[in-house]
């Protein structure tokens, strides 16, 4: 017989939670009899104490084993997944999802929407007209098997114990936990049933994790629950200093990774697409097959566009577009340095691009446009940023955020990587 | 513009909350716009981090401030209190409230129930037949006049925000924290509104506070908290690793309490009821008065008699007696060495002398005589404890819980003095 105060005691006091304990905990939890209140002082003592890897995978498993788990042993195709831990302009999951499907994979990608700085990959898809996030599994099913493809919303019935606790950790400062982190990804992750996972854990001031050892602590701690869990897992950790792309905002964004899947498009978030694309077909066994050749002949575009109409959406209509661009210009004449992502994320967020709660909608053609990105050369008076928005009044409090994001130097700086480091099993 | 993740994340981090923030989260908390899962969460943060003096005393006084202050101004004799942390068989309140009445002040005892392993003082009372705990704030004034003693319950309005908050930390593992236990006492006890207070901190098997130094701090901490809310504050550490008396239930410490009002009684009693008198008139600005005497000379005993009446109880009505008496005999000759205080309160509450939920009836007549203490020689086959119950079925778990209670030695140890410390203010 299992009492949350005991279970909260061990934990407050330093000790291990017991697989018994956890399991409990967890499933008492989601049915109500472990009171929010009571979570919420367990979430605390964890965050202040810590939970060790075994402890951590554990509990993933128990939030799995608080839903179903997807059965996609009918798809024929590996299925492999990506992940990001979110950052500003982060709209990998457009091209790379058509793009490992073309190489052959099975990817679903269930997605959430997003909420402050960063944006979700359901808002950036619903700037589409007539494309919808809601699937049945027999559709996802269905769609991987034949595009390869599927970017929807996660179903209802998956790890319901994590969408439950992240509610009460978002009101009760309890997020900032590795442990609870990891496994709050990791659970929705082993859930969607996938054979294999590539992480992109991303790290600088758009991210969640400012510097590269709390990326790194991160990284393993999701690697660690993955292969725990049966799921080849491997994790990037990737520069978010800087907004990916020249394009933050929903339907900018759809438009940028239509470019990249046309050939085009800016080259970081071409590299990125690429590396994680590689990763992915590494795990699905798919190593010899060339990502880049699939975007440059056209084959993962075409995927692209069968996912998109899959689903309901026209993939050449026109998106929508704001109804007024404000420009900020360059001060002086020199090389940009810097360009704040946290402070770029704000500023789109203010512009309409993001919610500041869950139950608030978004504005898909409101966004910022980074004309120039760090290390291009830029003459006093040159466009630097293009604010869109349908609402005038949040320019003013947009261009506040801006204030300080980017420098303007003499001489360029050295630039960083934008793949810092990688993690996998055993490393 | 406060928010409650904002202050959880202050106190997370290690650091020291704002006299602002204080003040806001409690009013906030106990009016409902701080969730009872924030709150949890908060606490658990204070038992990890800890909180300064000052904050523990803003806190306090933030508690006090959710509610009514007694107004006792109109009272001409000197106000005085004494406080328990908890014991077992402590029913020093009982001898000790009249008693300095007796001696020329005036003393509202606002008193509780009890839960778990330690009697409550309002369960002793209520076995005297007519009794009543329930005064209003009128009945209170004029009886500390009349009589210049109350034993009562503490209204509803005193420190609504340390009944919501206790009530929190019972169940979310949170209990442990000497800034909210100290904050907790005190908060009630100044809103008591007494100009002096004398604590009575318990330090052994039988407390809440195990070993000396954890008890020091619960102490300096109180005194630190009264002194800080302008109450003349000083404390007595006592030890508690063997029961207080010989009586441990309701009625048995009434019987014992009047032995002792009528010049006899137990010695650890009497010496403890003189030694916090003492302290107690001292604070009044009585010490010239001699406590022994008003003891000795039956003054004592008249003021109880006339504060029992005048809360409607008939001082010399028979008291519940337990329909079946049940004995543990000494298993050979030798001294009585130990006689574990924690043991023989569970045994009593098993007996249905405690309640196990706040819901629960005590059993007025249940408890447990302590016919030898420590120090005492005892031959085979003597009585050494008497278990009285009305319900028979109960003896076998009493007897369970006082399996290792006690020691018989060939030798006497050495004796722990009663009053292990004296805390009081800058000291």
């Amino acid at each position: 017989m299992h009492s949350a105060v005991d279970v909260i005691r061990v934990k407050r006091d330093g000790g291990r939670l017991s697989d018994e304990q956890i399991d409990w905990v967890v499933d008492a939890y989601t049915r109500g009899e472990v009171a929010d209140e009571q979570m919420a002082s367990l979430a605390m003592a964890v965050l202040l104490r810590g939970m060790t890897p075994e402890e951590t995978a554990r509990w993933t498993r128990a939030m799995v084993a608080s839903g179903e788990v997807l059965d996609l042993g009918s798809v024929s195709r590996p299925t492999v997944d990506k992940h990001s831990t979110g950052g500003v302009g982060d709209k990998i999951t457009l091209p790379l999802t058509p793009l490992v499907a073309a190489c052959g994979a099975a990817v679903p990608q269930l997605s959430g929407r997003g909420l402050g700085h960063t944006g979700g990959t359901l808002d950036k898809l619903e700037s589409i007209p007539g494309w919808r996030a809601q699937l049945s599994l027999d559709e996802i099913r269905a769609q991987l098997d034949d595009v390869g493809a599927v970017v929807c919303a996660a179903t209802e019935g998956l790890a319901p114990a994590d969408r439950k606790l992240y509610a009460l950790r978002d009101v009760t400062g309890t997020v900032e936990s590795i442990p609870l982190i990891a496994s709050s990804i990791m659970s929705k992750k082993i859930a969607e049933g996938v054979q294999s996972l590539v992480l992109d854990v991303k790290c600088g001031s758009g991210a969640f994790m400012k510097d590269l050892d709390q990326a790194r602590q991160l990284a393993t701690a999701l690697v660690d629950i993955g292969t725990a869990g049966g799921v080849r897992t491997s994790a990037l950790i990737t520069d978010m200093s800087v907004p990916l792309g020249r394009a933050v905002g929903n339907a900018l964004e759809v438009a940028e990774a239509v470019e990249v899947l046309r050939g085009g498009g800016p080259s970081d978030v071409v590299e990125l697409t690429l590396a994680l694309a590689r990763e992915m077909l590494a795990h699905a066994g798919l190593s010899d097959v060339d990502p880049a050749e699939a975007l440059a002949d056209g084959r993962a575009h075409d995927v692209w566009c069968r996912m998109v109409k899959a689903q309901g959406g026209d993939p050449d209509a026109e998106l929508p577009r704001a109804r007024h661009v404000d420009v900020v210009t360059a001060p002086r004449d020199g090389v940009l340095t810097e360009l704040d992502a946290f402070a770029v994320g704000v500023a789109a967020w203010r512009l309409g691009a993001g919610r500041a709660r869950k139950e608030d909608d978004v504005d898909h053609a409101a966004g910022v446009l980074c004309l120039a990105k760090p290390g291009d050369r830029v003459t006093a008076g040159q466009p630097l940023l293009e604010l869109h928005t349908d609402r005038p009044d949040t320019v003013a409090a947009a261009r506040d955020a801006l204030r300080d994001a980017y420098r303007i130097s003499d001489a360029a700086r050295e630039s960083t990587p934008l793949v810092l480091d990688r993690v996998a099993a055993g490393s």
